[in-house]
């Protein structure tokens, strides 16, 4: 793995451990300015580290989060994680393409994919995990 | 990016091409005899090329699928793709954690996130797309 790739890895992996703390303000600092996270699903976007603290910070009746890395890879200055999230009760899992510039977050493009039911037309060819 | 990462991701571009020409059996000639494909939202877990193939075969309904690769990155064996789906009818997203060993996809985890709704709570700190 490239240096480059490692650093911008390692951005994320820091990103995703200080979410952990559930300091959103500490997590924030490694987002640049001009930074965008964007929601395909929603069509919803924010921008700018203080928007992303505070609307982190607002979550209604959450209690601590926890945040676990399950995949992340790298390459050059994209990378993506996959990442389970859970304040005990909600659980979702967000899969996030991240930019990094200079050592921080420019932009994410971030989906959260929900629980569906298995189709009847295929369980032929399916099995049960 | 080294050698392995673009020996992979040229493996995975070309699953995708072959999805384009929606010769199911063909794109089948890309996956391990002992490939599993895995869809963690409902459970469901498809075996093998042949099930690979008979499932795609299969969907009701559908006329000629088009995918278009909007993103892919590889790092070793591992590839990302994020491709659009679509019969010009049904739409869709397969976000796609391929693995990838001599020349041929061994698995895949993939993702299929559905819209949302923007959520009011945080309508203060959210723009739309």
């Amino acid at each position: 793995m490239a240096n480059k790739d490692k650093e911008s890895k390692s951005i994320v992996a820091q990103f995703w451990a200080t979410m952990q703390t559930n300091d959103f303000r500490e997590a924030a600092q490694l987002l640049s300015e001009d930074f965008v996270l964007e929601w395909p699903q929603s069509g919803e976007c924010i921008r700018g580290p203080d928007n992303f603290a505070a609307l982190n910070e607002h979550y209604p009746a959450a209690r601590r989060w926890r945040f676990t890395v399950l995949r992340i890879l790298a390459e050059g200055d994209q990378v993506v994680s996959d990442v389970g999230v859970t304040d005990g009760e909600i659980t979702g899992r967000a899969i996030t393409f991240s930019t990094v510039r200079e050592g921080r977050i420019v932009s994410q493009v971030e989906f959260w994919p929900d629980a569906f039911e298995p189709a009847e037309w295929r369980a032929h060819w399916v099995e049960r995990l």
